[in-house]
């Protein structure tokens, strides 16, 4: 199936929610296509979403939506945060995250991405992404996230997973395992975001995640938000802390976000309080 | 391409966002397919959403994912109203919203619909929304939305809107001689909720229904909620009255909902406030 669909003559590009249902997007040109060791990368052009990034046939940002999902994987944590200067970003080579971090005044954003194929192809077709992977505050280092966090002693305020979905090859990053050493990397007051997958299209791994997630830390917070192109249109992540609670804000966003604002940091983590009324 | 589409051996069926992307369906089986006097009625079955209702190509609803939108669209405008008895539904055949409504202890519930084809087809085919439209609190009568709302001179406590999208054929329900004659229709304490659109793919269509709107009706709130089938995975709902604010809610939803909840109330109506930053 992928075959077919990577030929020359391409017209239309597909993101399989399952077998049966999905996104269509018809493809204006393609960009950028290649096998890295580890997964096929692609960049095509769009009319309504402009340039897409698709990893292993999964979109993983677009020109025109992707500020959703970086403004909200990025922004609750730092609210709740009373004054982060070390932030490690897991995966997201596309540089969307570290734009976001490197909004607010840290001294230093450390990006481990496994593939460095991402931030080649990010800083030569992502133009309103590349340059915060050459801003110096980031430290970009090309390694397994997993075993960086495992083999470094160096301790941070702030982590971010940006990982793609919890089924398939990424699902190492949805482990106890990982989370335990990420725990080990935090800092007093730290804070972990990750995200962790479509509440619809996900749900059994996101209730097997949120359990172990629930032993490891003391404050487990799922939260949601709109991103068009994702499966759904709904994304989930979750806010992991020993001491410090998303609400309230400590601080308000910095300026310039077209999504997050005050209102939807409050807003966000009250979306899937489902057991509320089932209880 | 619409010709084409509904040919007899269809295979997938789509819902265009635009003509260059959208969301697919595989077609298991297609179970009704009638133009009626209005539009193009397609009740198809598709292994992940299960029954899915198109009218003139849009998906109006879908076995798996149908309450999102009802629940939505009808449970904040109760929560704000102290004791709503006579209801107003305008569209709304198949009977999702119907069903909702029905939830609370009403007197009385008048669904308008212009197509008693949408109708028949819920009854036979939609067993989950069927049974509300022979509730002996409904009232349905075919006729068309605009010219009931003008012509009749019985009021109601609270007024749904639930049309299709704001451009194409139902564009006349988003007008604001609609909502003259609707505000016309409204008990003191009335209340109306209407579907809006997209907040994304319908942007200009919701700001100039939104300015009307507030030459209108003094208390004017959008609110927003996720429908994973429909364009862009969230929707846009508008809350009107002269003298209820939506919040904070007055009683808690019905029991047996899957989705709305005191916190979503709360939540929903804050997720479009990005004038807040913006200011």
């Amino acid at each position: 199936m992928r075959k077919k669909r990577i030929k020359p003559d391409i017209t239309e590009i597909r993101e399989y929610q399952t077998k049966t249902s999905g996104l269509f997007f018809v493809v204006d040109g393609i960009l950028f296509r290649k096998q890295s060791e580890f997964q096929l990368i692609e960049v095509v052009e769009n009319r309504d979403y402009g340039k897409i990034l698709f990893l292993d046939g999964l979109v993983q940002t677009t020109e025109r939506d992707e500020y959703f999902y970086h403004e909200m994987l990025v922004h609750p944590a730092f609210g709740a945060h009373p004054g982060p200067k070390d932030v490690l970003i897991i995966g997201g080579g596309d540089g969307g995250t570290l734009r976001e971090v490197l909004r607010h005044p840290v001294e230093r954003a450390v990006l481990v991405e496994i593939d460095p194929d991402v931030i080649e192809a990010a800083k030569k077709y992502f133009e309103w992404l590349g340059p915060a992977l050459d801003d110096n505050r980031a430290e970009l280092i090309v390694d397994d996230g997993i075993r960086f966090a495992a083999d470094t002693d160096r301790t941070f305020d702030l982590v971010f997973v940006d990982s793609s979905e919890p089924i398939g090859p990424s699902s190492v990053l949805h482990t106890p395992e990982f989370y335990l050493s990420l725990r080990e990397r935090l800092n007093p007051d730290g804070i972990i975001s990750s995200q962790i997958g479509s509440p619809f299209f996900h749900a059994a791994a996101i209730d097997r995640e949120h359990r172990f997630l629930r032993d490891i830390f003391r404050i487990v917070r799922l939260y949601t938000g709109p991103v068009p192109t994702y499966p759904g249109g709904t994304w989930s992540y979750v806010f992991l802390s020993d001491t410090r609670a998303p609400l309230p804000a400590l601080h308000p966003p910095p300026a310039g976000l077209k999504y997050f604002n005050p209102a939807v940091h409050e807003a966000c983590f009250r979306l899937n309080d489902t057991e509320e009324v089932k209880s």
